[in-house]
């Protein structure tokens, strides 16, 4: 039978043009689909079992530090989003609204849920009495609603997935703990998981979340010198706890607010890890969030034995790691150009000469390192390798970051760099939003974060000249 | 410290007011939550894990069957709904529609989906080329909106979580194989998970799904006798297919029209477990469900050992169940309430003379029966209990489903029974639409389904006398 799939296509190269070449990528890995409702996305299977098992991960380290899930109406009508003053002004110019239900027009009209802070307060205002409830640590797996102007698959989309943890505490040092306490898995999921690092930092007030007294970051650094956002933690005080009458009776008999958190990720980090790791053959996928960690590529798979042999390996590793034989009719030049389309960690090649001699062909998708493999050391070979592979990619993304970051010390220096060069700027900052506004202006940069325990490179502002003690990572971010 | 909680609430008795009855239960066992969104229902931790339970094992069903999970759009643009006659007619009176996005109105208003055929047919459209890509196997995991106007907690609410299995094949026979086939796994889950026997067969034209040719169901009785539509598979022909121009080139060189299915199962099962076991004293759990399977409840858990002892039991059974140890300063009177409320499968009672004695006391909740199990036997003992508790579950809602089944051969004993009984009605249908709507308004039951291979019970029609050879299953409905 005629094989119709003769060739994979090309994608465009990453230096020739970043931003084609990461569209190329998530159509030709499957990863997604356009429809005809605009600014949103379908997750093919693909993608999506890469969010299955981020989820899957994700969730299991949420439920270790004792939170519970639960799940909030997808609505929320207009007065209860306008309770609490500084949130509604940051989310009510993108919201999508529903105003008709059922051929009738609402009384009220119906926001699609962005974020879900007013709802969980409403619902903790009924449930929380006493000291004895407390902590309340819920989080909710969903879809949010925010009607962008300029959409890109994963990075920015109408309709995105996520997760958003909301939780209450006795005291700020409870729920402060607790945003830091979130702040760190994410962290450890990107580094261990992702094989992606972050810098772990305060937001300022001018990027802070609608509503939050500080926001808690981990930012970063794509191929390309952009920063990415890779999750926030934010710390509310009792601001909405007052807006919606959500009081504890104390141990002293006293009636106090409650202190506030709330914590998200989303489908972004898929955007996150297609332009840290990949290169110009597609994808390059961590092992621990690949659909597929292995795959294998019968050679010459007509001949006698040689599919048997291909099944017996797939049944072994099956035990271990998540595995596929690829046995169609197209060419083995094909199918390692589609496996390397799609990011699969590792390949194994075995053909008649293989199984004679007792081994088989190993490829890593990082490096395209070739190691010939005893099959009967399959069982600790591949797991050492899959590791071996988490621990090249966070390697190759650590220097491409160390060697993206930059210092200044003067504006001119910071107008220059962030002219010649793409990545992250240090620059002592005096604390003022005019002179953040200023390097926007003048230099198209925004403040990343202001990275915990950061030691100062001086004691002036980079922008004023005036006295300042604070460490800003400058940026330009997706 | 005083224990302010003293007792457990009081849930109105079933026989009393079956409908209150529910409704003290979806609240005082925890599940469920007002807010302010009308129609919608919060759906709190213990709810939510059963959810989970239920997706869990669902989920494993559907890919050993081959299906992937994707993510499509929640929003349907009007022009996409209206794609297929029958189905926009069915769908548009009780859609909820986005007209508002970013402050702007839109130049083409969005319904928010209350299922999505027309979505996936789009896709379809696009990636469908050859009859090398079929079948395509695909499931959502997702929440819908339908505009109801009365609404109960889990059974009817505006918004609800469910999946949709949408899948595409070459052939009209494939369409039905996997129809039926993905029926019988709904079936399975509910009679071997869920404990709920359920009767599978098809719904008559007016029941059926709007655009599908043919709707499958497995229906299920409730304790009051009435019935639920436990979850449905259907199979829509060509008619998507022509609609949307889902064509595949098949190995004789012709396009051809796909054939399509969809089927789903909702949060509505949780409703079917609390009303097909449930008791005066609360929820019952089927144990495959259930968020905690085993508590135990120390007894003087003051005294020396006693908390160690529950600890240590925990610890065992936690590597072969759910377990929880409530060591919280609540009486030993009030966790059994608690728990029974919440319809814990089995409650282990141990105490200072239990532990001198070498067993503790394990008590089931569907029937109260107590045991003395020797400690070192748990491992086994627990396993087999929680099945025996499954089996004694099914077989009490089958008997129940036994005795609330009648017959009628009479347009005038239909009445009678509709009157009298609260149940199923066998009775034989001429198949015309008059009949069935006739019924529906001197009896007031309406066609649950046609059980598949069900033995006729006469040859004229219950309600004109004509001929007949359709039996079908008669009821009122949830």
């Amino acid at each position: 039978m005629a094989n119709d799939k003769k060739f994979v296509e090309q994608i465009t190269p990453m230096d020739e043009d970043f931003a084609r070449w990461y569209t190329d990528i998530v159509k030709k890995a499957d990863l997604i689909d356009y429809s005809s409702v605009k600014g949103c996305m379908i997750i093919r299977p693909y993608g999506y079992a890469i969010w299955e098992n981020i989820q899957r991960l994700l969730d299991a380290r949420f439920k270790a530090t004792g939170h519970e899930n639960v799940y909030m109406p997808m609505f929320i009508p207009e007065s209860l989003l306008q309770k609490e003053k500084d949130h509604v002004e940051g989310f009510a110019p993108e919201c999508a609204w529903v105003t008709i239900g059922g051929s009738e027009p609402l009384t009220e009209k119906l926001c699609v849920r962005p974020t879900s802070e007013t709802l969980f307060c409403e619902h903790y205002a009924n449930i929380i009495k006493s000291y004895r409830d407390l902590p309340k640590l819920y989080n909710q797996w969903c879809s949010v609603v925010r009607w962008e102007k300029t959409t890109r698959p994963f990075l920015r989309t109408r309709e995105f997935l996520w997760q958003e943890g909301h939780t209450m505490h006795a005291t700020r040092e409870d729920a402060i703990e607790e945003t830091r306490r979130m702040l760190e898995v994410y962290a450890d999921f990107y580094e261990h998981e992702l094989a992606i690092p972050v810098i772990r930092g305060q937001k300022t007030d001018k990027e802070k979340f609608a509503g939050a007294e500080a926001t808690y970051t981990v930012e970063a650094l794509m191929h390309d010198g952009k920063a990415l956002q890779g999750g926030t933690s934010h710390y509310f005080g009792d601001g909405f706890a007052r807006a919606f009458g959500i009081q504890y009776l104390d141990r002293d008999n006293q009636l106090k607010y409650c202190h506030q958190t709330s914590w998200g990720v989303s489908t972004r980090m898929i955007g996150g890890i297609i332009m840290t790791h990949g290169d110009d053959s597609g994808l390059v996928l961590p092992p621990a969030v690949a659909p597929i960690q292995v795959v294998i590529i019968p050679v010459q798979q007509h001949k006698e034995g040689v599919l048997d042999a291909a099944y017996a390996l797939r049944d072994r590793l099956a035990k271990i790691c998540r595995v596929k034989v690829d046995d169609s009719e197209n060419t083995p030049g094909w199918k390692f150009s589609e496996y390397e389309m799609k990011g699969v960690p590792l390949r194994i090649e075995i053909g008649p000469r293989d199984i004679a001699e007792g081994h088989c062909v190993v490829v890593r998708r990082d490096n395209r390192e070739k190691t010939f493999v005893p099959l009967d050391a399959l069982e600790t070979s591949i797991p050492a390798l899959l590791d071996t592979v988490t621990a090249a990619l966070y390697a190759k993304a650590l220097e491409n970051r160390e060697n993206r970051t930059f210092e200044a010390h003067t504006l001119d220096e910071m107008i220059e760099i962030a002219k010649t060069k793409s990545g992250y700027i240090k620059a002592m900052w005096c604390g003022e939003l005019a002179c953040e506004e200023k390097l926007k202006e003048v230099a198209d940069v925004s403040s990343r974060c202001m990275p915990f325990g950061a030691e100062p490179i001086g004691d002036k502002c980079v922008c004023c000249g005036k006295p300042a003690t604070k460490l800003v990572y400058w940026g330009k971010a997706y």
